[in-house]
């Protein structure tokens, strides 16, 4: 469970409440506001606030005085235009707040993207708690055979078992040894700011995490990708989901122009033009590695 | 005037209309939002819109699940904590967005805080108005004789009706041709990217500008300060006073630990130390070159 | 001329001393080190430090102990696929410090690239050459009619001679004017911070300027791009050269994947797969907008 | 030991090669280049490369052609002026790489800093080491009772002997279980981006990091501070140790306004001024919290 029922009644409590407010308002967000979407076997995503909307885009776009347009298809069309040619400034006058628990290892992949703010739950200051991620039984693969950072089949039988005891045993061993060595009864109790060390990378944390719109699309466009890792992906499919209700426009622009689109190198698109004078283009005369060729048929739905 | 009465207008259908959240709401804020507060003979600070207050400050510092503790007191201390050890991450947990209208040599210098999301006025797409700062008489001041980046005495009869006779007429004829160059009557016309480098750097330009608490809290403590240019002061002055209302407890800690604070070099703090022991330190026996003495001096407000 | 005789030979004297380095060096670099390039009337690039090379790229992507593999074609293969699969943080362990002079109007739009470094000539503390920046007779356009922010055809005969005399007559009698206000002689002299106000956005200004690969390559995509105004074109092009010179693998790479490529939308790419289908796809049935199909079009070279 | 023999040798080959430049040149700096200075018990700073010195700092603030001034007192001068000012944007013109090898507890509170550039060893693609963190036994302390984030006294006797016996045979025994997850002996061989999970944050990770000067001394002020965690000042100080040699006067500057420094609120300075007046000041009359007049007794060695 993500939540504790004591957990669960404060938030319930904070969504209870309402202000009203002269601020751009995105209903499809605020049904989503403070409430915890589950996310792996203890992780979840909520949105603590947001600024902006899809016509907050616009007028920022515009530098308007007033609310702008009153033309929905003038606004999705300048979001269009602006996702397009790569004017990024728009959107990032819309922000997000977030309050994420995840695994450790899942952090250290997010907090590669430096353009968010961030507060994290300090093992130096507090106790963790003991929650640590063990993936689904079909979630468990074996290391891929053509890419050095990618998974394989899912693996099955004994082998699958025995990974499986192994992280849950060792989780539960350090954790037992983490309390064992921060206890204070008949002891010292070692500092909490070493005693974290012994904590295996499965282990939950939480963060607050605020980001633009434009910085947030980049990171969805890397970690929504199919050649994400899963466990960090699921953040990212989840968080897609709330940008969805909150910009649509924005969202859609982004699901054509960066999730469903493709970049084409200067030799690739060559070599478009010239099947489409009815050239016969292969591996060998296209100027590409094989890597690239592969890649490039991939894009083509070859 | 700042505004046309168009844009007062539009303005003010944007401010009529209110909606219901359930984000956190700054009261102190609510009432500033959209009106726009002049600055100097055309310019203006208005706020389009703001994430977060006080309390969020607290919550994002304590990674809590709710609204966090109810007493007021705690919070504050909190906040004051957090502002004396250089805590900077929950401040960055609030944003606002500003639109800002101002004299070019004034962004010039404003722009140079990088990180702030900027939409500005496009010259290369948009025709410029023709509003130009010229300063109050009793701004317009001599070089100063000891700050070779400063302002002396204030100018006096003639030379400053010749000075503000030169800024007046050469603004109105830059512009008569900026608009004579790119009139499409009976000519081409010059293209707007070309023609406006005939603008001179006290033109007024417009822009949305957004950034965190903590970024502009750093941007308030260089530019509201006594040693910044009046023109980028004044509207540091002016965002002071928005702040006061948007987060009251983060603005008294920053007046008390930032603004009206001083750093003291370890040479400097032993000289206090020396001069509580009753010592009489001077500037040849301090350490301190004659330019740090003084302003040594002054911070001791002697 | 951009430089006087006595900033060349204080640049001359800065290169010819040498030193003996452990550092990586690009030759290719060496040669350009402290050189002022020509750019616009007065304006000139010149390199003042750069770190790493094409091989300290793939030091970083590898976390090497040692100078990495001795094998060039390995080295372009590892560049080729970063650059290709956007591992930007490698592209980020080369960095270049540049010397830039350039009208004001270019330097607004350059500042807005955000991840650099920069030190501008101070106006506020220092007095400003008389240099303006005037338009050579056949970069003199008229405002594009398709474009709203771009250019149409060169201007010619009795306007284009008249868009000249005003741009010079305002820029010199704005400079007169500049210099008849801070001059203390029979007067006390306007402040410096004041009177550069006066000042059109064609004189020229200069900073040092530094940023890493990545960043650089980003806004040389943008800047060298055909969209971009000329006058900041010119600089990016002269740029690309030295970067060329530079890191030439990178460089190549950015050439294929960035500049001579494009991004397509998921809806584009699937009208090139239906095109190669032998499907007759025209904008009605492409689901793209007149606009969006008119960029097709380009890109796939009809 | 921080380095196998195959890394040493790799490592002394490419110290052992020179190159002429005409770049800047710490010849303080040059000794250090590639050499592994070890931190903890496996870890290690190195330098991978530098741009700049003192002489670079003032030639960016001056917006110099040449080298700049040949009075080194001139320079240290300008320094000390611009480091008392907050002149930050001279200091981000030196840059440096270093390759860091430490504990993934460490890592996770060096990554706060945002503004460098980072390359770290993919536990993705790559095997990590069997390395991990065992603090010696006088850097073994208990759970401070004064500060929620700090270290009290040394454990000693059984209690030490026990969590030094829990720390070592935790990290072994998920280290063995990380080999026998990954291997693909008789088993397909888990994912290596999932195996990690199981690895304690004692190990040791590595990466390539890159900062700017006015960046680095920021994280050295903060992370070579006493308040700091032991584990990450042991490598800020030796940073520190580089710095000193790099940029002297930089440092010397930082070291008197920073590291030696404080920053006194105004309530801190109207009690400095009362009490060289002669009044007596107590935490009761002085305006202070007791927390906040603990810590204005400690700046004013009482």
């Amino acid at each position: 469970m993500p939540l504790s029922s004591d957990q669960q009644a404060e938030i319930d409590v904070q969504r209870d409440e309402t202000h009203t407010t002269r601020r751009a308002t995105a209903t499809g967000m605020e049904k989503h506001l403070y409430t915890a979407h589950p996310v792996l076997d203890h992780g979840f995503v909520r949105v603590i606030d947001y600024m902006g909307d899809d016509a907050a885009i616009c007028q920022a776009a515009r530098v308007s005085y007033g609310r702008g347009t009153k033309s929905v298809q003038n606004d999705e069309g300048l979001i269009r235009y602006l996702m397009r040619h790569w004017h990024s400034t728009p959107f990032e006058m819309c922000e997000i707040k977030l309050h994420v628990k995840l695994p450790v290892f899942v952090a250290r992949q997010w907090i590669r993207h430096r353009t968010a703010n961030v507060n994290e739950y300090s093992a130096r200051y507090s106790i963790l708690d003991r929650e640590f991620y063990i993936p689904a039984p079909d979630m468990l693969n074996a290391q891929s055979e053509v890419n050095n950072q990618g998974r394989g089949a899912v693996l099955s039988g004994e082998e699958a078992e025995r990974v499986l005891r192994i992280l849950r045993d060792d989780a539960m061993r350090c954790y037992d040894h983490y309390e064992e060595m921060i206890s204070q009864e008949g002891q010292q109790g070692l500092a909490r700011e070493l005693a974290r060390m012994n904590l295996p990378a499965n282990i939950y944390t939480q963060w607050y995490w605020k980001t633009d719109l434009h910085n947030l699309l980049h990171f969805l466009r890397l970690r929504a990708d199919a050649h994400a890792q899963y466990e960090i992906r699921v953040y990212a499919e989840e968080i897609c989901r709330l940008v969805a209700d909150w910009v649509p426009y924005a969202y859609k622009a982004f699901e054509d122009y960066r999730m469903g689109g493709a970049t084409l190198s200067a030799t690739a698109l060559d070599c478009v033009r010239r099947m489409l004078k009815g050239e016969a283009v292969t591996q060998e005369n296209s100027g590409m590695s094989k890597g690239e060729w592969r890649e490039f048929e991939g894009v083509m739905g070859k």
